[in-house]
């Protein structure tokens, strides 16, 4: 998670999950290490990069939308989605994107 | 930049600036500040969000590819690019992308 992801050549999909959390900490560091590690699972799963201080951006890597779709709608993943609604976040914004175009330190 | 950014109706483009850093801080902090600030005075600049812990992952985002393509070339950009190349990261991937579609809360 603290690593760059390493996705393959453009084209693929981001998810880009951009998140405040509210004070309530019951169950939510155990379902987010649950989820990385259901999500990673996936079939179409192709990395993420999660980062938080207030603001938190988890950003996953998809082979295409229907495999976006499909963790979208995983059963034990709508639980965590309820409940995130529910308890653990103060707002969040999610965006679904296809990666057109890569590059890094030697290419840049 | 710790909040979430209000972006427009998709599309949009995000700019996703996923990366780790040396352990030369000499002027990166002031650089990193006047980059936000010099970008969010760009034509087609949407919004920004950053967040560091050992990764860094930083989102613009933008109007379309154009506006993308020359805050890229801006002169005091490419200057901190340089630096950014030379001593303040380690490593780096930049992933541009087309938003096609985005929910929050309250329309999850």
């Amino acid at each position: 998670m603290s690593t760059i992801a390493n996705t393959p050549k453009p084209p693929y999909y981001a998810v880009i999950f951009t998140n405040l959390r509210t004070d309530v900490d019951e169950g939510y560091g155990e379902m987010a290490d649950r989820m990385v590690e259901l999500a990673s699972e996936q079939p179409g799963f192709l990395g993420m990069e999660t980062v938080r201080e207030t603001l938190g951006i988890t950003v996953s890597y998809w082979q295409d939308l229907e495999s976006i779709r499909a963790w979208k709608q995983n059963v034990d993943h709508r639980e965590a989605q309820r409940l995130g609604h529910e308890q653990w976040y103060a707002d969040f914004k999610t965006r679904v994107c296809l990666v057109e175009r890569d590059y890094g330190m030697l290419e840049g």
